[in-house]
């Protein structure tokens, strides 16, 4: 017996043990029975504590390899190769427990479960309703996509020049003026977020957002070490500035334009402000802008419109617009970002669906994307007459609200903390699924997002009935 | 002057005071040409080391919000608000250099950039010429997909229903048996990948694979810490044992059949012995059969037919078959697996394209896949057999290399060290784009992948000469 731990090695002296008896007995050094030394006798041949000696041979008796009797030597065990043989379902627990990557919150678990489910009344649910989206627009236009052999090949890192191109144009309208070459086309807004996770920050660094943030929901940043600071609402731009100046690596994160979950837009003026102030603190500034269409009203430009520094990464997508299931979206940034961005996509992904590139490009080039907007949009907004109509006749006592400015929610705050996980657990089981404001901002007990973008007519009437059921009499 | 700075912070105390001054001049409270005091006595009212506050002043001078003259007082510069205000691009490379993903390999790079030029001759391509992707059959695929709202709305976390439903019975031809709730869409192989990565490993797993790997040419496992460990060539399985065995929280990944790059293909005896081997180390183990329908001659079940312990992970995609463009492949694992890797793929991207997925779903359900795939082998195995020919006429006396059993690729091995970065620019000068052997093994300088189902003949020929005219006098 002359094996000896290697004491320059990474794995614990424990482990080495337990790896070195385990080959001994799956080798047939050690047969069935052979017995080992004494423990104090093996510690010393060994040079280890016993303490050490101890760990590893608990860990062997556990396995059922080693075995003893009170009072009497260690043994290897009787079924030792059968231990060694047998089929075994590798600890997959274990394996989802310790990864990288955190799971999703309970609750949003739990929403993307139950939303899966048809008899559900989906109250929160921040997408359009499969009535709403163009099925049948699509359908027709997949005959005018003339593939080719190089379309449907690997794409090239930043996306189809050809929808670069088309973006470039319909951004516009936005007031943003940009080049193909700083444009890469992502699998919608989230994928964006993660590769400016994965590309642009590092442990320690810091993402700024208000206090009531769509980031909250995810564990995108937070899986890699990244933290979300909570700007507090109504937070002067000066005083911002003190808070985030010259954080080394950090970013803010905004949606001017029909902010997730409130629905609230930014004035141009605010934008300026909050622009200003980014740029004197030194941090760069993250403009989700997916909502922009779904303004009812006139619009005002992007923040993105007043960037000359390259302080800004814009976010667009047909997501909340056209189809979800397209899964395309954009990033708009100066050029090392979008070749940073590019190169980690191919690292990840290899790129977006060709054909779905090909749809969108068609899309916004034939004018069917500006038509199926104006629809929309009269969709929505009568959408949200009912909304307020029946917010007003079942919450005008308990709760208050903003009037719908466009896009798909109603942010409703109650008057007492009652958001809790209890009231959404009680809505479930009966049936009604919200999104209470908790996974926009943990502390919060006042707030739901509600959305009248998903819903029938005769499911947001039932809906906020069992709603007000549940909350009015707390 | 009564502020210090906080001991208890994690930001250093040079940050801090150049965080403060630069707010006292920020918010006006120090004009422009304020003197400081001598750094002595700033020193000591501050509580801090003389050497700590030079450097936060040397910072702020390198800025120019401070300035001196020799022998003088620091001063606030004349231009500090002019510095505060400026319109500065934010510093992209330092975010990008410290970031958590690592840039792909510079001749990965190199290889992405070149192959989107139009003259180059691509030697070392790893998927299908566009004129063997069958664009017209998708084209014309498209008029019966027959879209509704609810097939183009956000995808359920495991992907479409129907091609999971689909795809179950696709791989019974490949001995496997499963159900629809053991299958994962992903956007190809290469994002099951990643999902493994964020959602079982941890940063000091270890991927075990062999020696010449796919993976070793990306940055995928590392970026997140997770370290590769190369299987010497020809390893028997009970020596593979000793060195994998016990590994926690580790996985093995293996190509069995037409490995990149090697192309070569386990018997079923071998995959028998390198999947008990795992068992009996108690490492799972992740099966690519992404090249698994290219085969020319008879097939052999996959390994994931053998699993009854749900030790497997296994890889299927349509990119090297019918497109890569799609962005589809689908991952077939134990229950807990699948769900924790369709929770994490919905944390990243909320799934892959609907209109993706249901190309697919309508290829495999019709018949067009099978009929492709016999149409496509009988061509590769023509370009196959004119590289042949070829590689003897060319190399018959500098290398070796086995007759090609399938999919892309010839793995030419020189007999001296010659395939070098030099080499691999030599071509690049001459238009030829090769894939060397060292980003699949850093240590080599003796292989080239060779790939038969890019190229056009012409440049096939003309490719072949350039090679064999820059290494055949080395």
């Amino acid at each position: 017996m002359n094996w000896q731990p290697n004491r320059a090695s990474s794995i614990s002296i424990s482990k080495q043990i337990v790896q070195w008896m385990t080959d001994q007995i799956q080798q047939g050094e050690w047969t069935i029975g052979t017995k080992l030394p004494p423990q104090r006798k093996l510690a010393l041949l060994l040079g280890v504590n016993r303490s050490t000696l101890q760990e590893a041979i608990d860990e062997l008796k556990a396995d059922g390899l080693l075995a003893s009797r009170a009072g009497a030597a260690t043994y290897v065990a009787n079924d030792s190769w059968h231990v060694l043989m047998k089929q075994k379902e590798p600890d997959w627990q274990q394996y989802i427990e310790s990864s990288i990557h955190k799971a999703n919150y309970q609750t949003i678990q739990l929403i993307n479960e139950f939303e899966q489910k048809e008899s559900i009344i989906r109250l929160g649910t921040g997408e359009l309703s499969p009535s709403l989206l163009p099925a049948d627009g699509i359908q027709e236009s997949l005959q005018h996509l003339a593939l080719d052999g190089k379309m449907i090949g690997y794409s090239s890192p930043q996306g189809s020049f050809s929808l670069r191109q088309a973006i470039c144009h319909y951004v516009k309208k936005r007031g943003i003026d940009t080049s193909p070459e700083n444009i890469c086309i992502v699998s919608g807004g989230l994928q964006a977020l993660q590769l400016i996770a994965l590309g642009l920050l590092k442990p320690g660094s810091v993402v700024f957002q208000h206090q009531f943030s769509y980031l909250n929901s995810l564990h995108l940043f937070q899986s890699f070490g990244v933290n979300l600071s909570n700007i507090p609402e109504n937070t002067e731009p000066e005083e911002l500035i003190k808070q985030i100046s010259r954080k080394k690596q950090s970013i803010l994160y905004t949606v001017p334009t029909l902010h997730n979950p409130t629905g609230a837009t930014m004035t141009f003026e605010e934008k300026e402000r909050l622009y200003h102030a980014c740029e004197t603190a030194q941090i760069p500034l993250i403009e989700d802008d997916v909502y922009a269409d779904l303004v009812f009203g006139k619009t005002t430009p992007a923040m993105k419109s007043m960037d000359k520094s390259g302080q800004i990464i814009y976010i667009g997508s047909v997501s909340k617009t056209v189809s979800p299931g397209l899964r395309i979206g954009w990033v708009i940034a100066s050029t090392p970002v979008i070749q940073r961005l590019a190169d980690i996509k191919m690292q990840i992904d290899y790129g977006s669906s060709a054909i779905s590139q090909r749809i969108v490009d068609y899309w916004l080039r034939s004018g069917m994307y500006e038509k199926h907007i104006e629809q929309l949009k009269h969709e929505l907004k009568s959408r949200a007459a009912l909304m307020e109509e029946l917010l007003k006749m079942y919450f005008w006592h308990t709760a208050t609200w903003a009037p719908s400015q466009g896009g798909f929610y109603s942010w409703l705050k109650f008057n007492k903390p009652i958001v809790t996980t209890e009231l959404f657990m009680k809505l479930l089981k009966k049936n009604v699924l919200i999104n209470p404001g908790y996974i926009y901002w943990p502390n919060d007990a006042y707030h739901i997002r509600l959305s009248f973008s998903y819903c029938s007519e005769a499911d947001l009437r039932k809906g906020l009935n069992i709603l007000a059921g549940e909350v009015n009499g707390l």
